[in-house]
């Protein structure tokens, strides 16, 4: 199921922060965090864990009490699933060797495994949105996450509703982030 | 140009780590990272930069210095050209947002916008690999990036040589990673 090509979806895919009711089949769901499985990672770790929340009572708890403060989310009160997105860190890979490059491997490989769901939902036809405002410690206890896996991304997913469609955002042109052989040269 | 649908090119995408000599065309370079410039990113920052180095002295001093050491990527000394990934980090985004919440949101907005162009790459025939284990501070020098500028990953790309067609490596299943409702909960 799903037959756009990489262009389309890629132009596709937009945040989406106003649900309909509806509510998503478990096979379509499947798809999704499928897409997920074939993300590149560092040593090929595959630290991504997903927990799908579908139950009505949880769904609502995170919008309650994990959402908000400083930054509102208020509008995820009519997501009907939350995908709470979590990585499962190697001790060689994402311990010592992230230290010693400082770089945080484990953060670029749910970022690639986390855009695959999305463009897999842009596909058939689900909005998304990718949350990074969020309470970790509550998500863990509603969740029963353990103290071992590092909680990284929430995001909502449902059938936009068509009172809010918006546009995708501006975007820098390709000139703003594209160099030559040099930081700051045109490429052409 | 590229027309494959999304699963298949998810599916196509694999690491390559030999390369032909041939060289790469810049409207071919152009599209690739065309397409991470649609990756999401937190409050729309857009921080990705990219730095396509084809210059051959310079190519060739990336791989004399900059790889290598304890993870040897001896194999990239076939590569014809390497794209540097730079973030642009946001005062209020990736310093105070990324603090509070423990979360350093450029990261997986790089993890995204690189794994965008990955994709494309493979639509397009190319094969790519994305190395982390390099040296930052060589970089920095070859391609004048600025400070302020931080240096997330290397890319290495080119035309795969068919003396060495890898198969894309093995995946954890799908009850590996995902759960209902509950870390650890069978999905169905």
């Amino acid at each position: 199921m799903g037959n756009l090509t990489l262009d389309k979806v890629i132009r596709r895919r937009k945040s989406v922060r106003m649900y309909q009711g509806r509510e998503i089949d478990k096979e379509i769901l499947k798809m999704i965090i499928e897409s997920s499985r074939f993300a590149p990672s560092a040593c090929n770790t595959q630290p991504w864990r997903f927990v799908v929340v579908t139950d009505r009572e949880k769904v609502n708890m995170i919008f309650e009490k994990s959402l908000g403060g400083i930054v509102s989310n208020y509008w995820a009160r009519t997501a009907p699933v939350f995908i709470v997105a979590c990585a499962k860190k190697s001790v060689l890979v994402h311990k010592i060797g992230a230290g010693l490059r400082n770089i945080p491997y484990h953060f670029l490989d749910m970022g690639a495994a986390i855009e695959h769901l999305l463009l897999k939902a842009a596909e058939l036809g689900l909005g998304t949105c990718w949350i990074g405002w969020f309470d970790k410690k509550v998500i863990r206890k509603i969740l029963h996450i353990p103290k071992s896996i590092d909680i990284v991304s929430l995001i909502s997913i449902g059938y936009e509703s068509r009172k809010s469609e918006q546009k995708p955002r501006q975007r820098l042109e390709l000139d703003e982030i594209l160099f030559l052989n040099q930081y700051g040269e045109p490429f052409e």
